[in-house]
């Protein structure tokens, strides 16, 4: 395989540019096409069946560029469509945003109580839980549901007396679990970091998925050799959409504020059934 | 025309219930078919060209079933894609939720100053303030996007602090504007009519569109000689929608909890362009 080639990442939306704009500073030498559905998103409220329909449209777009690899940066995706993908797109490498935020989290973790905050198909869908368990069965998995946050960072609400007021209402009873690590269980979360911060104090670590994901996607290629370390020439990440509003343009702008990205629009197809 | 063909009602979720619930109160003889675009709800936040598109995806479903009337319960889908479907679908009549709730308007102000709240895509139409001015150039209009309430609503936060505190946040500048008269330009507005009501104090009238909308669908029907008086039969309100997450379910019982409601899963299509 060619070490030209693009890494493949997509989202429901905007939110997975958090693990985008981490894989370009941890990668600065690798291509990246970013597929972001604005069109549909989110993703985190609906079912699983349209969950991973949805997700082979968007690789079946993103193999057009013969990616060496695709990251899954939503973690709804990631915890419900990952192995239906890697069946579907057999001979594709797929990274996931689940596991490397878990090891890192069973990294963190002194007390063996891991709290994970994440959407409404991210938790019912137990993956979580089930992968921490396969690892070391000893570890207490404290989960919690959060539809309001991404709203809320979606909206700029990053820091305020009302953001502090609903991750409370959410965390609190994770706190009471006495956890001393914390997975951010979703792309749009690190955008809340400090109002969080808050809410948990100082003495519970806080697992971005970001970090962890850059990271094994970087151990992966290496292991693969298919690492671009040709640093001299920069390449400006490609960031396609299915839909451009000015309202979500803004809003991306909270997420990365980089003047020179690459920013297309692609309508992706459904079979019509009706 | 036949009265006993159905009322066919549309929005991009489940928020469109507070108006079929509305319709079915006012019209116990009509059999409605309703369509929630639930796998692709919100569309508030998506573009213009998007929410046309979905619009007419949608209308092709309903004229399956022949409805004698078809009513736009979705205020984005309203104000964005009226004219389009009119066009598009020339024959079959439409009913909006922006007129009904202008004329409501109009009738209550005394001091001729509105105000609108409503989704970003809504807001940004300007439908509203040009809808006012045809009839009365004289009433000043004044808007606020309130991108968070859809997610307080359909989370069931109806009426706590933070609720209060966000809506004081959108609102304050248009009580400073001394509205004594508001329109809640989105369908899921009515169920946070209760905190509504108290940051805005007694003094300003609350207008919400499920009201007026049903008032002049029964009043187009008599005119045409098209409404279905048989009462004796009552037929249940069928709704189809295109994601049943578990999930979506427990909100719509926040909507509109009534058990013998027929519901159904359709897949809507799209040309395949990719």
């Amino acid at each position: 395989m060619n070490k030209k080639l693009p890494i493949g990442i997509f989202d429901s939306g905007i939110g997975g540019l958090t693990v985008v704009k981490r894989l370009n500073q941890l990668l600065p030498g690798e291509k990246i096409v970013y597929f972001g559905d604005t069109a549909r998103v989110p993703y985190g409220t609906k079912s699983a069946d349209i969950i991973k329909q949805y997700a082979m449209q968007i690789t079946n777009f993103l193999i057009r560029f013969d990616p060496k690899i695709i990251v899954i940066a939503c973690h709804s995706v990631s915890s419900l469509g990952t192995q239906f993908l890697e069946s579907r797109f057999s001979g594709r490498t797929f990274i996931d945003v689940i596991e490397p935020s878990v090891l890192d989290a069973l990294r963190f973790t002194r007390n063996k109580r891991i709290g994970v905050i994440g959407t409404p198909a991210t938790i019912s869908s137990g993956m979580y839980p089930s992968i921490v368990r396969k690892i070391d069965s000893e570890v207490q998995v404290y989960q919690k549901p959060c539809p309001l946050l991404v709203p809320l960072a979606e909206e700029g609400w990053f820091d305020t007396d009302v953001t502090r007021a609903i991750i409370s209402h959410y965390i609190d009873e994770l706190l009471d679990k006495q956890i001393d690590t914390l997975i951010l269980g979703c792309t749009h979360y690190p955008l809340l970091e400090k109002a969080i911060r808050k809410v948990v104090g100082s003495s519970v670590s806080l697992i971005d998925a970001s970090g962890a994901t850059g990271t094994k996607v970087k151990q992966i290629l290496e292991t693969k050799g298919l690492l671009n370390t040709k640093h001299s020439k920069k390449p400006v990440p490609v960031l396609y959409f299915s839909d451009l509003p000015e309202y979500r343009g803004q809003i991306m702008s909270r997420f990365w504020n980089r003047k020179d990205l690459i920013i297309k629009k692609v309508r992706l197809g459904e079979d019509p059934d009706v």
